[in-house]
């Protein structure tokens, strides 16, 4: 094994021991876990010749290159879900660092590496908290946003080594950017299927969440005959299968129901009432606008036709973020130098890019993961594939220098 | 309103209120709410001139006619599920008593009138406990079941004045017998849909339950595109569908899945597994159980097509008990001599006619129910059905002195 994919390896390991909860991973914002965390990668990139600060929010950002000039960003996360893997966040830290380590006085830019505070969100159910302070996305009166013990934001900042006063000072300029790159593991089962170590993500796909209520009549399992039924169970069925069906039809189209409720939910009782989740993603805006309101169409004539009321309700509506394409053409050469075939996927997950993106051109590579499993303890990522993703970012930093 | 259906009203409002739980109707076995019904009933029965007795496990039965001869039945039970509605089970009491009270020394064969003391088994989970005593149904050992609390069924028996040491001589023999008519609301939305006041049961349906266990692969609904998924909620959903299919296509067949649990049931996760209930009742046994091993079949199809397991979990099967020919035939009369329609349904629901067919023949009456509810304290029956009703059991226990 190389010598710096098995120093990834150990790091991931030391940074997976910082947690609240002894004998898993759980490294919320604005704890001591995740100060650790911080703190150590923090003497890690000074290790390797960058200069480091924190933001108003404790984002950590290393720097490599004379100050005033602008840097091309990498940038991952260090903070966890509930009883996490080890890789989801870290390894981007970690394979950015190797990278540029490599590269050293060879970087043909200045860079800076950017360990984000808050992406998961677990404390304050928030997105991209921190990126989303970097990019000015965060409001001064989300501060007040409290976590379930009552307290509220502006202390775990302060928690954080932050200042909540100052939180305009962590928000970047575009000038100062000449683009941004995060590497992440897949979350998904593509790479494998597809037998490669890496993928190069086109967008961030955008999503559409939302509840259906099917309303029908609850009745006696055996004194209701079926034409005196309105079983909202059978009506929630087809919204289910039409959902399978919605992605059967278009290219790329994610639509799911993960989650199913019913009322009573007894097994001699007819259900008069069902609440069903859906969750649909496409990396084109417009092509899962359509998707959505043909489900919705489809929901409606299902209880119409059943004599079940339906109501939709819709929760998120998220765009798509694409990757810039000058990014994506420089990290497929990168792909094509190390001898893998570049490959394309979109992300169905959001990512730090998302805020990111209001700041300047941002990128993302994909590791395959074993199984897609993620935000599990059982989170898997070969060593192997570590090595390819660090040449790879490594020859995407040196092309930088190019025309 | 005829002076009886007002009697039967203010002594169904008497019953309710006898409960365990203030502000509800919850009256199960071996409390002193149930001791109190069964009292009160006890007097209104000597007060029409039956000699009442108990039971070694506390079911009242008033007699009128001399020891000795063989008696011909009526039945229902006075015990409640939790929070019920005040008609099922007293109304069978009291519209057999009112139907007694006309006749008097005109009854052409000796009467019993039974009150059951535990049909719907709330206290210890049981199916027709007292009536299975009354049978010879219910083996010792069950004296060893207990309740929530820990509370042996033998106790409750003597809480409700009985002797379980006794328990056989509360078994009945067929030479005692002439047979057996229930009156009960129907808990079903057929009589209502057929503008009829009351209806004859053609059976109590057979019945088979159990669970089917849809075991897929959970994913991020995100990064798992459709060649990738086991949603184990997709093929669940068309087990709903073939439930509702197999009902089309068999007259008399009802098939329910009426509970649904997802796992992990969360929004952004495809269905890793589902459990469903199935729920399929049928007057032919044989239909029934073709129907069950189609349906089977069905969820084993869509699985292995799905690459989803699919683990089938059989967990009662109860058979048909058909109603005596002699007595729907007389039922029949009962109900054309008060010019009624004469309208023959199956019975979904088990009743404690199940236990009694195994002494005698029996018969049961149904009478409409608004909306079919019950088990629910919104469970209503007109005034006018109830004077149909006490009309034609009286005509039909008239008639057993015909040939």
């Amino acid at each position: 094994m190389p010598a710096d994919t098995a120093l990834v390896l150990e790091r991931v390991d030391r940074l997976a021991s910082f947690t609240e909860v002894a004998g898993e991973i759980t490294r919320p914002y604005g704890t001591s876990a995740l100060r650790g965390a911080l703190d150590i990668a923090a003497a890690w990139m000074e290790e390797a010749g960058l200069a480091c600060r924190r933001d108003a929010v404790g984002n950590l950002i290393g720097r490599l290159g004379p100050p005033g000039e602008p840097a091309f960003l990498l940038a991952s996360h260090v903070d966890s879900v509930r009883d996490a893997g080890r890789f989801d966040g870290p390894l981007g830290v970690l394979v950015a660092l190797a990278a540029i380590a490599r590269l050293g006085d060879a970087r043909p830019v200045p860079l800076e590496l950017v360990c984000f505070a808050d992406e998961e969100g677990l404390r304050f159910r928030s997105s991209y908290l921190t990126s989303r302070a970097f990019a000015g996305l965060l409001p001064r009166h989300e501060l007040e946003t409290v976590d379930d013990d009552g307290v509220p934001l502006a202390d775990a900042v302060r928690a954080m080594g932050g200042d909540p006063a100052a939180l305009a000072s962590a928000c970047r300029s575009p000038a100062e950017l000449l683009g941004y790159l995060e590497v992440h593991i897949e979350q998904g089962p593509v790479l494998e299927a597809e037998q490669l170590p890496i993928g190069i993500v086109t967008a961030i796909a955008g999503q559409s969440r939302g509840f259906v209520d099917v309303i029908g009549r609850a009745g006696h399992a055996g004194n209701t005959p079926p034409r005196l039924r309105a079983d909202a169970l059978c009506g929630a069925a087809e919204v289910v299968l039409a959902a399978e069906r919605a992605m059967g039809a278009t290219p790329g189209l994610v639509a799911t129901v993960g989650r199913l409720d019913v009322s009573p939910n007894v097994g001699n009782v007819i259900p008069g009432g069902v609440t069903l989740s859906y969750d649909v993603r496409h990396q084109d805006d417009g092509t899962r606008a359509a998707a959505v309101e043909e489900l919705r169409a489809a929901a409606a004539e299902a209880c119409r036709r059943r004599g079940l009321r339906c109501g939709w309700r819709p929760l998120q509506e998220h765009p798509a973020v694409p990757m810039a394409a000058r990014l994506r053409r420089r990290l497929r050469r990168a792909v094509e130098a190390v001898g893998v075939r570049p490959f394309e996927l979109q992300s169905g997950a959001g990512h730090d890019a998302v805020s990111a993106a209001h700041l300047t051109d941002v990128a993302m590579l994909f590791v395959r993961c074993r199984g897609g499993v993620s935000h599990h303890p059982d989170e898997s990522v070969q060593e192997g594939d570590i090595g390819i993703a660090i040449d790879v970012v490594e020859g995407f930093l040196r092309g930088l220098g190019d025309a």
